[in-house]
């Protein structure tokens, strides 16, 4: 076993997109634990869309990332070595541990994986804060109720493709939004999307205005920019968009539009709304108790794309974010080098 | 008496500032009320922004005005002939009478002025449309609460300066925007503001940092444009947007952009909201009564400007909503010809 632990640390804040410059990779000894501590041998890392923001330095829900930091990440491992009896050698935790290969951790915000209801990965997608932010955002900020017409973008994504689901499994009629005739198909073919929209061949206000002619009533915007325009446009009265990124955006240097048909909530007593999904915390335990029967249950399908290469991929595997290039939860396998 | 009834209809629909073209006067005879029915002579008209809207041939909260159609307008007058119990000659009455010097109505939608709590043009402010556009709008699409910080635009119109007053009087700190020294003057004195902003000789994103450093709790927009962005940009957690008008961009003909900054909604969990008055309608006794108690009691200061020229000075009188002429409730004095 290699006593080495080799982390990804920010070298520099990108401009537009990461890039090689952005990213140092560096090499220490295994962290030993101290009293109450363990160490966790990264298995997977979660890579995410919101990444993008935490490298930016202005004030926002979260600090940014520090230069010389190691990279912020959610991430699954097994305890190596633990002088904390809650969690001992073996055991599979997830926690908000960083891009590196070897973490320390006290227990706080860990939570202990169990592997009989999901494979690791599973539990940085629908068992974790994707998965979170689908059901809050969608039940609670949207305050969807069946019957709904529910419009959501990124819809092949790790949130989308959740809210999707659940909104079916609810009762109300799902079109998603999609890059490309393979995540449309896998939208109404396994997940059981009403219909779905691909961007990239069609026109999504034309086609929003053909599959939901009486209007919207919930949209979960992932995207933002052209996409969160044609929503807007389609809303029915009472509608609300929920703000849940706009991935569209992130990498962009150029001031991005905003959306210019914004009155449309006025006229049809519209809201959006935004949120973050640490925000309910405190409510994690029946979001998961509800994603964990449903993951039983069949009704729900969960789908990681396992991204080979360890912490030299890094780099290049967050860029198939922006590049649209994964289908569900987007996972770093860290143990490949 | 004359026995000639004249009034405005819409001649053409206006590309940017409705002007001369956008109009014709046209004179009838006075009509006469059939059973259940009677005949109202205006006294005076209301002249608000939102008859910009009402203008377009677009999908809207209410159909737009037809060509040749008497223009849509509030209006309080008196009965002059009546074949209608409950509506007896000489009653003070108020109602969507339109710009028309003589109406006949049925008495749906009718309110019977009460000229001792306040004087006729009262009842097209305070006590009408926008009294009830501020009170709802503020207390249950802002949800506003005691000790909340409150941003309001076009601050020293109709609207905005119930806003604030209302604000005021329920324990918030206030922060106004309007047009010129006289108007931002009458806000911190006569009513009351905690400061103002305005918005022709200063930069209100500069300002705001300084008068709100913490943050805004509510913004009661009802301008659009770059203050909507300013006002975005300094949420506070949990804010509230409201979404009354967007005057700044009524009569623009060029595509207007969107607020750029609206992924502050997102990180600082904050929402954005539009509403109809007309939605509040079976709750309009709740706010009337507030509304009174309040102007009773010498709590909320009333103002309308008053414009003489009855009819052939409606076009220009109109004119003086985008050119942010008016302090108070703009009415037009249908008497005067």
């Amino acid at each position: 076993m290699t006593t080495a632990n080799r982390q990804v640390r920010l070298a520099q804040r990108p401009v537009g997109r990461p890039d090689d410059n952005t990213w140092n990779i560096t090499s220490e000894p295994i962290p030993e634990p101290a009293d109450g501590q363990f160490t966790v041998r990264i298995d997977y890392a979660s890579l995410d869309p919101a990444m993008r923001g935490w490298l930016n330095d202005v004030r926002s829900y979260v600090p940014p990332v520090g230069i010389g930091e190691v990279m912020r990440a959610h991430a699954v491992g097994r305890v190596s070595s633990s002088k904390n009896a809650d969690h001992p050698v073996g055991q599979l935790v997830s926690g908000s541990f960083g891009i590196t290969e070897y973490a320390v951790s006290d227990g706080r915000d860990v939570v202990v994986v169990d592997e009989t209801l999901a494979p690791a990965p599973t539990w940085l997608g629908a068992l974790g804060f994707p998965g979170m932010t689908a059901y809050f955002g969608l039940l609670d900020v949207g305050r969807m109720k069946a019957g709904d017409t529910v419009l959501v973008s990124g819809a092949a994504g790790a949130v989308g493709s959740l809210v999707g689901q659940i909104a079916k499994l609810n009762g109300c009629r799902v079109v998603g939004i999609a890059g490309g005739p393979d995540k449309c198909g896998w939208l109404t073919g396994e997940l059981g999307f009403d219909a779905a929209i691909d961007y990239k061949s069609e026109s999504v206000g034309r086609a929003l205005r053909k599959l939901a002619p009486d209007g919207i009533d919930i949209y979960f915007d992932n995207v933002g920019g052209e996409i969160l325009n044609s929503a807007l446009a389609c809303l029915r009265e009472g509608a609300r968009v929920v703000l849940c990124g706009a991935i569209s955006g992130y990498n962009a240097t150029d001031p991005q539009p905003g959306p210019s048909r914004y009155l449309s909530l006025l006229v049809n007593r519209a809201s959006m709304s935004g949120f973050i999904v640490t925000d309910y915390l405190d409510r994690f335990p029946e979001g998961m108790a509800a994603m964990s029967e449903w993951i039983r249950r069949g009704l729900v399908v969960t789908r990681e794309q396992v991204a080979p290469g360890g912490i030299d991929a890094f780099a290049s595997t967050l860029g198939m974010l922006f590049d649209g290039a994964n289908t569900g939860k987007l996972v770093l396998n860290m143990h490949e080098q």
